[in-house]
């Protein structure tokens, strides 16, 4: 990087902030997707006036700026795809403070979440959104990506418990939004127009989250089906019989075989389905909930139920799907983890559009997800370095989001667009779709300083995975 | 309104749905807040295609357009105060679809909220946001004020129920936005950025809602405090236990008096307040939660404590909030009712604001409200026809305002901003959250076509009831 800009850089910030060497921009290259793109310097604010400097001396010099968390994103978030300068927010973490008696929490954009999820619950709070890499992920990356995970059905995503932010502008303004309280309609809702925009528009600084009471009592079960379809039938009946799971996870019968040949532990590998159903509130309420969803799994003619009666009964049987990630693992060195998300009746149409796609491009495609709010994760255990492989990849993928859409779904439930998928995105938004989009882009970042590269697809970019 | 323009209204819509007549258009000059503007025509359009056209013409001509459902804003935001165009959505209510299946509703703007209610519950199913008019106003309406109600603390705001949107932009373009999965991260989230714009950034034409299972049982029960600040104690304990009511209302003295002379049924007139508590659920949680919040009432030194014990006795317990509203008009012929919202620990702060503020300037001040999530309805009753008493009415919601801004509040906790409150915009959201905001504005309405004159204080408007 530039000379003059490195010494304008060290009038900002202290020079062991401003990471220069190879090795250092190296550790910044890349995230939990795949490709490798090295920047041009990496800088460790520590507060908000300094990311406004940050921006301004950006716009200046015209150098794309990408925040950064923990780099735990699925699809490109953080990756400073035309080089320029890292954001590593992470060191910015000095607070954590929960409000009891208005049931908030104020944090700093690095701290880690599932530090969040401890401190409420030492209080008798709650913060309910958990993405698997809780205990990795930063706060900020979970707010701009608008993270969820397993808890989506009953209690929303990361936007429905973020109330108010401080943010820097594309242009360097310190600008605060929303605040204390859960209702606001004063003006436009920025605060959520701003979680979810995959750091486009804004580096969050500080977040106001909502919390609830934690629910004081839980109950989970586990189900193996023959026959996949017969756990559809089964998740649609639960839902319809006036039952909220807290979660509703799904595996099918590749994600069953793997963890069984990974860690034995007599799943049957003959089962289509598994699913885990956990309920929680009030302690009476649960335990009749539980047998319910347990009696209508044995309706449906499930293999064997499982209901767990006390907390190590419980962890036995979320290991099995805790399991899913390291075992399919060893079914081929690159892992792409996609996202597509239908509306839940249309579960079953999805998981025979995969197995299609499957056959057809002879691919390790496996499947687990989020059944209860629709949001799969088809994975595609393959090896980047085989290019004939690849292609058969790109154009598996290209047919899972075609699939998605055409059963009234979206490309993404919770990883976000990134780099990654930003070529569909308008088949699914459509031409005005992505102008509407593009206009606020453009007007709050007109020198197109902040995470360039990102959900908006590049002039030629119509590839997936291949680069 | 300009032949020429008549005559281009009349190639795009049949011309008994083209208002000329002045009684006619008389009739939509004024919503539930005050000020009356004429507007030049009035149309009632029935596709997403009219309104299309209808705003490509208006973008030719430089027409401003005010949509409208049943008008039953309390700030002002179907008013057509620059004149032009009024579209009248109220007709346009041919959809109201309930999936079972996904848990979803879709509806036409013109639908009745209080029918997407009486439809969700026919089949078990539940939408919780409810405006005090939600048997008169319009989902539309709703929308784009994004309406809350007694619900908001344990369900949230309208917003928390809108996944998907057909709308037309404000130069005609028809675009659809989200979708039907709860989940949905592709591209900026436009949906929640359209609801509660109060109709200055798009006109919306369908929406696809989330609904939840009906909660099985539900449990009242109503307490009054001698004094105001024990009631304050009691709440806090309440949520602190790990209770979250679905509605938690409170009344203050003058309204607990207003009401028991409009219709005498025995309410303690020397309570300075009166709560009323419900909780929903399972029905062994709910009988054992109201006992716990009685209890805790009783704790604190409640006058009285009533818990309903059939549906009965439910409504004669809500009869006294229905009431307030009909007991307090008797005050005055005019009536201004704020929403001004604090962080809930504030209520006992902001209620002591308000007395301050009743005492100097000798004003029919009284309080009701959300106590649960700090939103208050402090409520003049006045005369506008008396302009002195006027010019204390307009001293008095200033003070009101930066009493709610001081204690970390908002302006506007439901009602939205409209004409009255667009003077303290920038007092709330500072100069670059105004900047931002009118941004979006411009890029999506060069024109300045669509609910002009609304959010964003007009050149020299600093006062908010006085004209």
């Amino acid at each position: 990087m530039d000379a003059k800009i490195i010494e304008e850089l060290s009038r900002i910030m202290s020079k062991e902030r401003i990471l220069q060497n190879v090795a250092d921009r190296y550790s910044y290259s890349f995230d939990a997707s795949f490709g490798e793109y090295l920047p041009d310097v990496v800088v460790q604010p520590q507060s908000t006036e300094e990311i406004s400097q940050l921006l301004q001396l950006a716009n200046r010099y015209k150098i794309p700026v990408y925040p950064r968390g923990a780099a735990t994103s699925l699809s490109g978030g953080p990756l400073p795809v035309q080089g320029g300068m890292v954001l590593d927010m992470s060191q910015m973490k000095e607070k954590l403070i929960i409000d009891k008696e208005n049931l908030l929490a104020i944090v700093s954009p690095g701290v880690i979440t599932a530090d969040i999820h401890q401190k409420a619950e030492e209080v008798g709070l709650y913060y309910p959104p958990d993405p698997s890499s809780s205990h990795v992920s930063t706060i900020g990356g979970n707010l701009l990506e608008n993270s969820s995970g397993p808890k989506g059905l009953k209690y929303g995503t990361t936007k429905d418990y973020v109330i108010g932010l401080e943010v820097v502008t594309p242009t360097g303004e310190i600008m605060r939004t929303g605040g204390k309280t859960v209702k606001n309609v004063t003006g436009y809702d920025l605060t959520r127009l701003i979680v979810g925009s995959e750091g486009t528009l804004a580096v969050v600084t500080e977040a106001i989250l909502k919390l609830i009471p934690k629910p004081p009592a839980r109950k989970t079960m586990m189900a193996t089906f023959k026959r996949l379809v017969d756990s559809g039938y089964a998740i649609t009946r639960i839902l319809q019989s006036g039952i909220l799971p807290s979660a509703l996870e799904m595996m099918d019968q590749y994600c069953i075989q793997a963890v069984e040949h990974y860690r034995p532990s007599g799943l049957p590998v003959e089962a289509e389905a598994l699913i885990i159903i956990e309920v929680d509130g009030h302690p009476k309420a649960v335990e009749e909930e539980i047998h319910t969803c347990a009696e209508i799994c044995h309706q449906h003619d499930a293999l064997e139920v499982k209901v767990a009666n006390n907390e190590e009964e419980r962890q036995t049987l979320w290991q099995a799907r805790r399991m899913v990630s390291p075992a399919i693992s060893k079914l081929g060195p690159t892992k792409i983890s996609e996202d597509a998300t239908v509306p839940r009746s249309k579960i079953p149409d999805m998981m025979e559009h995969l197995r299609k796609i499957r056959e057809k491009y002879q691919l390790n495609l496996v499947v687990f997800g989020h059944a209860g709010d629709g949001n799969l994760h088809p994975n595609i255990l393959t090896d980047k370095r085989n290019k004939e492989e690849m292609k058969r990849v790109e154009d598996a993928i290209g047919e899972i989001f075609e699939a998605a859409l055409a059963l009234g779904g979206t490309l993404s439930g919770e990883h976000g667009i990134g780099t990654l998928k930003a070529p569909y995105l308008k088949r699914e938004l459509g031409e005005t779709g992505v102008i509407m989009m593009k206009k606020i882009k453009e007007a709050w970042d007109p020198n197109h300083i902040l995470n360039p590269g990102k959900i908006f697809p590049q002039p030629g970019q119509n590839k997936v995975v291949l680069t």
